[in-house]
């Protein structure tokens, strides 16, 4: 069976070495072309020295006739870039995950206004299937091209999914606190990302609006099969490198024991390769997921009230991006799902 | 004038190293005993270097004629102390402050409940003021024995106080998603504390119930006259020594604006030394208070919608324990307010 | 080709969990019997649930007659466990890898004054290999005992080599000052490796003399073929999870220019899986290797003098334990040496 | 007695906020200007918020006037400013406090080689005395001008100081292997210092050559009565906010028992406000000085043997600038020199 060819437009921020670490070992996929503007001639081994012995591959200028001659490009990019390139790799027969926001809203006048841009490409959203494999698997088999959901909006919809496929919650009044590792601020060298300013702190940041909001808000009103959801969203940074935390809380519209709602989450994610419903009883930390592609999530009702709470974790590196990538190119490209995922997280 | 006479019983813990680290400054306070079964007859700057110079002090077996001999004594043991030896104290005319939580609930079956044990000094709790000087200054004054909150309700009660005090918000379903340093955890060796186990890693705790929630569901009800409080409250353990953030959500029952609300704080701690409202459009990190006695918080109404969002920082040692201790001492004894309590803190 | 049948004597500490990480994934291996007399009847992935999805395997009650039918055992024990049980194992043909310090030392007498304890199968000790693959491969493969090396050990070992070899440097006054991620001190619960303890803190720690010093002089005494050799040696503890970083310092004994020692340094490891010489001109750091087995190294002459400085570091679980005795295995079973052990190190 | 009116030069660095963390509980001081080109305007407190309620001062524009008006200027700027403007100053009878380098080094040609500029006022070099108390106290009364010294040079110095005033060590291999926080950095945006790229990490850096190396070369060549001393220096980054570590090596020219060592060390700190050499036995972290104007050293002969072994850790921003900066201050001013830097360092 032959390799599948793949392109990476960006590549230089961490969503692109990680993408870069975990393909170094996928046994069926070859990376070959990567495009920096910046970095173009520098060996990608020599910019992240973990790759050394795994890469002899470099940055090249961007190049659209190499990236045709693959069978997948990946866009690891700031937003905007692959809508301006995207038209022209899948009308020659590539397919497209973008990593970015590109794809990821479908109501184009809210994507502008987050965004602060025109989208260039309306008449490909048609084409586009949201890549959070455990909604839309069937779909993206055939997709041309994938939104590679954001990190928290993948902790979000995974943690709430069952509680809303099963109307269970009033969603009217839903909230997600989602606490991020520093490595979602991206590679960019900004004063708020120094290690002085960041480490032995925590805050909240986008308390008045987040970009993720409105992604999670279509992802859950799908799951409500229309039914408007009314979403407060607050993230937060935490001192560490990797690692999403999503507690989510709801109001049970019917009563539910807590041992019905650990047996909704177990039928819900039984066959699912990279969900793990924890054991009643325990809690997820993040660091059972870093560095692998797994989300593990617990379900709880305090007290034997009628709130629900729901605690979600994720490598935002793996799965929360480059990781998911690989999954959605498992699927499209009919490999076993698992391939090249199977890393074991880092503990501790 | 005399200097304040202090016993501190405990005192091993990171709150009893925190009182000394305060009072070695405080102008007019003189740690005159400082007792530990297990560490008698050990210099305190021997078990905590960063005393060295400070004192000469040294752990003394527990002795009660010593401590009567004091004006104010401090527990900072594991609850249960203080209440085996606070009525002897307060016969004596000793005045006292427990750092741990044996005074903190007025429902004595609910106690028991949480804590485990028998209440053995029921009689004293006519006695006892709640020591959250934003709420209860004048009775403090007067106080035999002061009840010092624990971190987290701090952090919350005084978020939610404006909301609460003015009527605005719907008490039949409150959140507060709270995240602590690793300090709150104490000092007793758990593999659960160690570094290599907490570091990088950030989770949900007692979700299931946390002996703080019903301190705080009585301390909100309070604030409402008696109107029955819905709070669900989650715990989060965040890879940082000192610092308590809450974030919390509550439904607006009537339409308010960002700003009035931003008004509402301002009025709200005007003058209060120990609370500070961020400036409009600002938000809190645990870094602007670290080894400082301040709460800062902000208020947001994400989207203009019908939710309010506040969120609250604290050192978890200083406002959370030992500073706040210290407060109410001062008020206590006719002191300014402020005095010792001057820190700036640490930045970065 | 059959599968190493594999048992683990002990596992339930930090190097136990990484050989179960690093074993999980490799194609040859088959963990068939972990021992753990406090744990028995647990299943290893409650106890480390980065595991879950990755083992079934319990915890069992130690019994030879298991750890027979193996074909290799590891002991990730404390020390004084092995040299007990292998006598009995090699007797019916197991192979052995110790990852505690049982066999590390040549010298019995040195060895019982460091750990402390009666050596109780000095016969054994004519069977027993060093294993460090770079020095001794040949020897491995035909061993029935392994001795693995310890962590600074391997860093320290390393990084002298080919200046020692080469007979370039005074051996009269060699000064290695070692850095430590906190996994390194285990995952016993002591105050002083709680992460408020350990965090935003450095410190030095047994100046006065470690037990990897003997280890260490030991080592380099064979490379000197014999020649005495004085190390100095502090070991540091560094606020991180994983890694270690040596720098070792030594006097030219011939004035050599940075460039011949890069051409040396290269020249001794261009064969080697698992050290990688760095380019000239750049340096590594621990977050290079975290998580993968690689040896990363530089070599530097200051300002041209007569001074020469290395700096090695490698993760101290994993080619500083896990991951150097499944580099033993690999060499033992003449599989692949790197065989389950191409891992890409995790950056950030 | 009146305050001292200051002034500072710079201050939108982390020692900038430092200075003003400490001066805003001096009890002498008054900071009555704070200059900043591309900050003129902004209050210090909404770009430090920890300064929120102890300052009302704003940055304001450059202004020879207004720091011709102040007894003391600090320069907490970059290299390169304060010569520029430290002639005009000391004319108009204004003392100046460099916290950069310009004025560190006697050897003005190695200052120009490694600050890569012409020293625009050699001139000026007669007034300027190098600031470590411990060895320049008498000179630093009269001083128009302070040097003050770098924060390696002041670990290092300290540490060795005793040694080579003794005459007690060959000064032909000294070794000097320090480690640093972050902070050491400075508030510059750089993907090098991002949280990312140095948490969970340690490194050398500089190890061909750094501008500490000099500056310590010619402090400790003082200590010797001029006999040349040859220093190797690697400073290392440590993933912690605050705080310096520099483990020295020498070789012994007499055989000295450590209790001699411990005795010449006691001796030669016993009056020094500032200087605590711990007991004998016990080592220090650097998080015993977090936030304070201590040093606090060990001496130790490991094993013995003929080397000997100093310890010293400071917190960078304090004993090695603001806080030795302020101690300057109060010598110069003839106030008592413990005045404002009686902070107990923050622990945990």
């Amino acid at each position: 069976m032959q390799k599948v060819k793949i392109g990476i437009v960006g590549g230089t921020g961490y969503t692109g070495v990680e993408l870069l670490r975990l393909l170094a070992n996928h046994p069926q996929a070859e990376v070959c072309v990567i495009t920096s503007r910046s970095e173009a001639g520098q060996r990608v081994a020599d910019m992240f020295p973990n790759l050394r012995g795994h890469y002899d591959l470099a940055f090249s200028e961007p190049n659209m006739e190499n990236l045709k001659a693959c069978d997948l490009v990946f866009f690891a990019t700031p937003h905007g870039v692959a809508m301006s390139q995207t038209p022209e790799l899948i009308a020659a027969g590539v397919r497209v995950i973008d990593l970015a926001a590109d794809f990821r809203l479908t109501d184009l006048a809210v994507w502008e206004k987050w965004y602060d841009m025109k989208h260039t490409c309306p008449e490909v959203m048609s084409e586009v299937v949201y890549g959070l494999p455990e909604v839309f698997r069937e779909q993206i088999k055939q997709a041309k091209v994938i939104a590679n959901p954001g990190c928290y909006p993948t902790a979000v919809q995974l943690g709430f999914q069952p509680l809303l496929a099963a109307g269970l919650v009033d969603t009217g009044f839903l909230v997600a606190d989602g606490k991020s590792g520093v490595s979602g601020a991206g590679r960019g060298a900004k004063v708020g990302s120094l290690s002085a300013e960041v480490s032995e702190s925590f805050k909240a940041y986008g308390v008045s609006g987040h970009r993720h909001a409105p992604e999670i808000a279509e992802g859950l009103t799908r799951m409500t099969q229309g039914q408007p959801v009314n979403l407060t969203f607050v993230p937060h940074l935490v001192p560490m490198i990797r690692g999403i935390e999503a507690t989510l809380y709801a109001k049970l519209t019917l009563p539910k024991t807590q041992a019905e709602l650990q047996a909704l989450f177990e039928d819900c994610y039984r066959d699912e390769p990279f969900v793990d419903v924890m054991p009643a009883g325990s809690l997820p930390d993040t660091k059972m997921v870093k560095g692998s592609n797994m989300c593990r999530m617990a379900v709880y009702v305090p007290a034997g009230g009628d709130t629900v709470v729901v605690t979600s974790v994720i490598d935002n590196l793996v799965k929360g991006a480059a990781g998911q990538a690989i999954q959605n190119m498992n699927i499209m490209f009919a490999l076993p799902e698992r391939m090249g995922l199977e890393q074991v997280a880092l503990l501790p």
